[in-house]
């Protein structure tokens, strides 16, 4: 185990977290709040236990998939841990595990909140939590490969580990190179979205808050009822980059560096519209008669629909009181999930792809035993390798799931609530429903399923494994082992 | 494609049904009922039909895997069309799609039931609703194989496909014994829970049925509170013979022909035994409170896990009116279901135990990426094809699932009673929850509900395949390709 690199890497999370702190200060500046001094506060201690951490480069710089998973899962509880911090100092969340529930949920990007006012927090609050769906959503290490120089090809293993979806492609041949594409497509889609919210006519803050809450596909928002005040003109923007930024990135490079025809052919998207026109349509026909009209109708529908299928869970509609086919379909596209690649959560549409063509293949072999086929995705024979490990992770999956709906139905609320509140902490989405339902929020909970929703929200986020390998004790025996070898030697 | 032996197999069934139908027949003349001259008449249809299908013996009687599967299906789904027709000839169930749902529920060992009241039945048809319990219980091909003579060693495919479990073992090299040796056991144990039934001062016939109930996993009774009007000492008496008839019947027979030690060495049925353990232990603690002291507890908690890991269905109180949490583990376990190889439904114990130790292996991986591990059950390594088969079952189940419950979603009830009455079906446990709880029933679900569900009983009965399989075209084009040039050569 490579414990200085762990150590070396956690150093620069934090020392990054410092930088990212500044910009709520910046805001709090603009606004002339005084929380503005809570973030100088908690970027200041990040910034000395980061250059502690880091202040030796290690020699050996080489980790495995273990450290990989290790340094991610250890860097976004870290991240999180900071994070929570101006909330409590500033008193604008008092409880700390509420706080921490907070920034999870944001950096997760899933916006489940605590909060029952969100317009009672101060403007620079409300921008650092938006801030982090931004942060979140692209992953905090793929940014630090892309700025920070660092030797040796190992490095792959952190962008495996944070990185969503069942195969990494590097787009091109360097890991650096490839990282800060995929920030500056991020990026640049950002701001396009923000200018197109400006038109719109609503605040510059508001404007920037709700492009990060989309980009990320997290769903913060920073009104008590997300979406609904705002024009239909928004929530069509809205709509639309949500569904953007729940496409696997892999489409843009492609369509930016490649041809229009290479990025059609992306298998992965083709399917994933087909399930977005589908959804659309069938809700649409089912609350057709309950809406102010068609066009009001196909507005709520895609809405929700791009909202629920990319994991960003802002709303328009309480569709806890939509007809249960309605709510059975959102509930289906919860499991769903976006595009590997993308900044969406979720189980991703290409995983089920796979499963669901790997079934075909199965059902065609009880009828020809002798015929020899392979599963084909993105024009390419599936490996033997991913479809296992695509099955692992759904058996992963579904233990992860079962075992928090248990913990969570100890507090004794009905069956909707916990499956859904498991269901949308998970997979990274915010609201479930019945009590944990698009107007309400998870405040009610007892401290236990809070952080058994908190793990739920990183392990979903972080595809699980680099979670689940913190419960395994080999790993800690390893750590400990060397470290006191360190001191001592 | 065979088509010769799926008719003359089908010929067969068709014969044994007109067999069993004369029980019906001796209990109406018992009770001198005129419902007995219906189940005549149903059983002199199966004869003559049967005998025009069996007529001419096929020269060539090797069967694969898809004429084990087609046969298998298209079985379950004829012994269930003519079963249920004394039912709507007699008029005690007048709609057809009532009496079928009715019957697949009986011979899938489901009990999930359309009538209110149970009692308002005559005998003969009270006693055939059990009986279909008890032949569908260890499979009606699985019989056949045991009592008809059938020339080549290729009859594994039809045990194959009836038989629940991931992998069949013969337990001796002949197939025939095996499938005797099988039933012989089964037989054996449900005179003993009839002798036991019989000291605690019921009529026999209460006895009777009630041992068909338990025998086949089943849960029809003949009253409409169930079990709960029975003493205590015929619940532990049913509760017992539940776990019993949900044990892998390899065991038995290592019990009976080899030895103890060999017999309490069945990894499942350790496994088997910590589930029902804990869990009794948890919702003991956990309805307490709500019972009439320690022993009611126990009791109620003993006999609802017996009933719903073993898929029976037989209640003893309205756990829909339980704690969350004794609910939650209710739902886990109608998910788990009990041994492979028993006469029990669900995703079997064995499934979960090679898929969390396969999980295991995964984690084990990301530490140790060069060791080289392979997943042990039963003492001996896990063949890689066990496991991938596993996987795919797991993911078929999830879309059957899933589809079903969308389809159910139609209807507008609510999410549990949506959720649970497929759960309920699927596993061919009977009771699920909310509208579908144990003091309601099936009959407000519209006829295209009915049909779905009877569709996941039957899929979930033969474990998927051999009901997805009628799906497949090629089936069917193979099957009128053939069965064309066989009319005009």
């Amino acid at each position: 185990m490579n414990t200085s690199m762990v150590r070396y890497i956690l150093g620069h999370v934090l020392k990054l977290e410092a930088l990212l702190l500044i910009f709520p200060c910046i805001v709090a500046g603009i606004y002339r709040e005084k929380g503005g001094i809570y973030f100088l506060c908690t970027a200041l201690l990040c910034c000395l236990i980061g250059f502690v951490l880091s202040g030796k480069k290690p020699k050996q710089t080489t980790i495995y998939l273990k450290e990989g998973c290790l340094i991610t899962a250890l860097s976004w509880i870290v991240l999180s841990l900071f994070g929570a911090l101006p909330f409590v100092f500033s008193g604008e969340i008092p409880s700390f595990t509420d706080a921490l529930f907070e920034v999870i949920s944001g950096f997760t990007t899933t916006g489940a909140s605590i909060l029952s006012n969100v317009e009672g927090l101060s403007y620079c609050m409300l921008f650092w939590r938006s801030f982090t769906h931004w942060i979140g959503g692209m992953g905090v290490l793929v940014f630090l490969l892309a700025v920070i120089p660092m030797s040796g090809g190992s490095h792959i293993n952190l962008m495996r580990a944070e990185s969503p979806g069942p195969s990494v492609g590097k787009l091109v041949p360097k890991l650096r190179h490839t990282a800060r594409i995929l920030y500056i497509i991020y990026f640049g889609m950002t701001v396009v979205e923000t200018i197109l919210l400006l038109f719109g006519g609503i605040p510059f803050f508001d404007a920037i808050t709700t492009a990060f809450g989309t980009a990320g596909t997290g769903g913060f928002g920073i009104k008590n009822d997300s979406i609904t005040s705002y024009s239909p003109y928004i929530q069509w923007v809205v709509t639309i980059f949500m569904l953007l930024f729940g496409i696997n990135f892999n489409a843009y490079y492609l369509l930016f560096f490649g041809s229009i025809r290479q990025a059609l052919k992306v298998e992965e998207v083709k399917y994933y519209f087909i399930i977005v026109f589908t959804s659309v349509a069938i809700i649409f026909a089912n609350i057709l008669k309950t809406c102010a009209g068609t066009f009001d109708a196909i507005t709520k529908a895609s809405f929700q629909v791009a909202s629920i299928i990319t994991t960003t869970g802002f709303s328009t509609a309480d569709f806890d009181t939509w007809p249960e086919l309605s709510k059975t379909i959102l509930v289906m596209l919860m499991f769903c999930g976006a595009c590997a690649g993308s900044t969406g959560g979720g189980i991703k549409v290409s995983r089920f792809v796979i499963v669901i063509k790997n079934l075909g293949k199965e059902l065609h072999s009880y009828i020809h035993p002798k015929s020899i086929r392979k599963v084909k995705f993105e024009g390419k024979p599936v490996d033997h390798d991913v479809v296992r490990s695509i099955n692992v992770y759904f058996t992963t999956f579904l233990t992860i799931f079962v075992i928090s709906v248990l913990l969570v139905s100890l507090e004794g609320y009905d069956f909707a609530t916990n499956f859904t509140s498991v269901l949308a902490t998970m997979n990274n989405i915010g609201p479930g429903l019945s009590l944990v339902g698009p107007t309400q929020n998870f405040a009610f909970f007892s401290p236990l399923t809070k952080y058994v929703l908190m793990f739920d929200m990183l392990a979903g986020r972080l595809e699980l494994f680099p979670m689940l390998i913190l419960f395994h004790p080999s790993i800690w025996k390893e750590f400990f082992h060397i470290a006191d070898k360190h001191i001592r030697g």
